[in-house]
């Protein structure tokens, strides 16, 4: 056993939490005490976000009360577009939400009626359209891009035959807060999952692609004090604003170690054809003491249940998808890191190929984990602020002693 | 001795830091070994933010070209004004801030190139200037508030007699990125103190107001890890970019048991005529058990060697001030409090007063610790960078056992 670094707090307690347990012995990981397992496989993303929000599972009408609510919450005012216009074509995604949930805050601040559960609803249905936004008005008239994606999973199954990409980008371009796009799209069956798919390729999604792709939310939403929930956290504990801890939820998912780590996972795997050629330059990696990302976890010493679900959606789609190879080629780097290192596949690296077998550019793998994260974030802060204590640790110092000033024709 | 709520992490070490001291044994706040007082004594504030983020107090040249490098900082892209022109004018100033940061990252990203002390140096130079942009967009016409500044204090030392309020003020309706106020601005002796009192009124304050500001940045530049520093570590350590670092200590500091605390003093000490109403008041407060900002430290516990500094300074400048009487209504409140609770004011306590003389609209205090902090935010996120590792502790768990899923028929 080598020495840790300092720092990392690593089996640190930092506090009491009633919202999830991360591998803790004989649970697993659940949710308000549901299994994971038992919410990706009969529950859907609203209802975990109502969970994880409001503390209980929604019954009929509350949830088709819900649904409404969202669907309402999902269109953009018209400064916000503007301000999403300004922004770069190059900018970073992450960035481009963080600007977005910001400027949010500045239009429809946190009061006493407008609590922070109603702006978490607000942003999980407005992150998605931000994003989309910023997206289309940058990209109109260029090639539509869906990598990866066979035209069949994805094809348009409106009734009327129209083409709402086309009114999608107009509406991008003219800036107007009416979007066709939301018109066009089938606003009383809404799903967060379902808009943004529609709303990135501008026609309804598959059915299975839509469940997939709400699994994934399922799945990303909650996850106890990681980085981002902690550091969200941190923010709540000085008695900042709700937006604050979403503004530090997003900067910290951001990183590599962390919500990054999916993205890094597709531009590791796409640099290979074949599996045989993946597990050579996986070993070749690890000699050179590189890091594999999506492998490893903080708190999960043995495998991530998450994994295993989002693992089988990826073959599952692979089927259908032009570059199926990325389905073997995810499962040789898996297969090395457990005989190398014996480390096991987080949820960040299956996520990757079935959001690429779904047509997702990869630049908005992080940016959906933010969709979804948003509920457990919000779950946070307000346990935070019920028993609220300042998070302010110390340090050790390793710094110079006491030294005496110097005057300013003194310094070299 | 009461039971402490848990959480908090008081008195945990979170890792170690050569940056600085706070209240330890002997050496009391020392920023990279030198004494708070002998910086604030000797020092200016580009002295000190050259000393935190690149290690070295500057020599002579290194000064006056980091003046330079700041003054040329200082003009704010032409996409980026329009951004802040877009927010709501009853927007919350740290908002603004935010936003304004994280679209400068849009178009300014982190690179090889362009590294974290690098963009530290233009947000230093640019914040100021960002908030004063939008502040005054959104109060062309109105009338000038100077709220309890004396005249003569503040009055304008410029040669030509011109009116450079009206040329910002132009400047800022017209969008122009050439800003006639900024020409007018003795760019030549630039410092951040005087440029920030210079934009806000629209003339070049008195030297004693630029340095009584200068120093006060001087005391906000550095506390080791408070809690927005903290925050912008853990952002840091999922390997995250620098802006959202700075964006995670922005939405930390704004609230009320951290930075926002100045502002909260204001709103106390203003509702006082006289000391004895300030000191009755105070009494019954802490009868109710409420707290009284601007007292009490995590760390420090006999007093807060900031507060001495300023203190000072707020008794200086009141017997210039309009408002004068807000001293001895501060001195009772902090009477009161050592003589009930054996509680000291911390920093935020008289910068309240201090700030308030120099003509600066409260909404704005909390910013202007900003301006400082951004220095020690940097110094820590690089110093994180250095030796990283991500900060994940975990939570003791106190919510449901295992649930069995409730089918939704089954859900009341
Ligand atoms: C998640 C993670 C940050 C946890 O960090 P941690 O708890 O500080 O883990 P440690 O640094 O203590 O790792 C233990 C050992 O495993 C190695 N290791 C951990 N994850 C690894 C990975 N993904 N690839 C290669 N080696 C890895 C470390 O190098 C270390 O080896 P050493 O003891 O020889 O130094 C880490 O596993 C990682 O960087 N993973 C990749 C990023 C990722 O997928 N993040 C998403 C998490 S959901
Ligand atoms: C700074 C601060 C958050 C430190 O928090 P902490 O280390 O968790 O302090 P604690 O809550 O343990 O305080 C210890 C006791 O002093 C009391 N106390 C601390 N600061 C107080 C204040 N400003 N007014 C009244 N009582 C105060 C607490 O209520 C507590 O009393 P108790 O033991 O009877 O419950 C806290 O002192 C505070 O809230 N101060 C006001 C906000 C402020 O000025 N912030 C700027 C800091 S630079």
């Amino acid at each position: 056993m080598t020495v840790k670094k300092p720092g990392g707090l690593a089996g640190i307690e930092a506090g009491e939490t009633a919202i999830s347990t991360v591998g803790k012995n004989g649970l697993g990981l659940t949710y308000r005490g549901y299994a994971i397992e038992d919410l990706a496989e009969h529950g859907s993303f609203e209802e975990t976000a109502y969970l994880l929000i409001r503390g209980k599972l929604p019954n009929v009408d509350e949830l088709a009360a819900y649904r409404r609510k969202l669907a309402a919450a999902s269109s953009l005012p018209e400064p916000l577009r503007r301000i999403l216009e300004l922004l770069p074509a190059d900018a970073h995604p992450m960035e481009v939400l963080q600007v977005g949930c910001t400027a949010l805050g500045t239009m429809e601040p946190e009061t006493e009626s407008r609590t922070a559960a109603d702006i978490a609803d607000r942003l999980l249905a407005a992150t998605g359209p931000m994003l989309l936004h910023w997206y289309h008005y940058h990209r109109q008239g260029e090639a539509e891009e869906t990598p990866g994606a066979e035209p069949e999973l994805l094809k348009a199954d409106t009734d009327d035959g129209a083409d709402p990409q086309a009114d999608a980008t107009a509406d991008a371009a003219s800036g107007s807060s009416e979007s066709a796009a939301e018109d066009a799209f089938d606003m009383d069956n809404y799903t967060v999952a379902g808009h943004f798919l529609y709303l990135l390729h501008g026609r309804h999604a598959e059915h299975i692609a839509v469940r997939v792709f709400d699994i994934s939310l399922i799945l990303y939403a909650e996850h106890e004090f990681n980085a981002s929930t902690f550091a969200a956290r941190v923010t709540a504990s000085t008695l900042s604003n709700y937006y604050s801890s979403i503004a530090t939820g997003i900067g910290t998912l951001r990183g590599n170690l962390h919500g990054g780590a999916n993205e890094a996972v597709m531009e590791l795997i796409t640099q290979f054809d074949t599996p045989e050629e993946a597990a050579a330059a996986t070993r070749a990696r690890l000699a050179a003491k590189q890091l594999i990302m999506g492998f490893g976890h903080r708190v999960y010493t043995v495998s991530d249940p998450r994994s295993d679900i989002i693992k089988k959606w990826s073959e599952t789609l692979s089927l259908w998808a032009e570059d199926s190879h990325l389905y073997p080629v995810s499962e040789a780097v898996e297969h090395v890191m457990r005989q190398e290192k014996n480390l096991f596949p987080n949820l960040d690296f299956y996520s990757a190929s079935a959001y690429h077998f779904l047509g997702i550019p990869t630049s908005m793998f992080t940016p959906i984990f933010v969709v979804s994260r948003i509920t457990g974030w919000t779950a946070h802060v307000m346990e935070q602020r019920q028993n609220n204590r300042l998070i302010r640790p110390t340090a050790a110092y390793v710094g110079p002693e006491s030294l005496p000033w110097l005057a300013m024709h003194e310094r070299r």
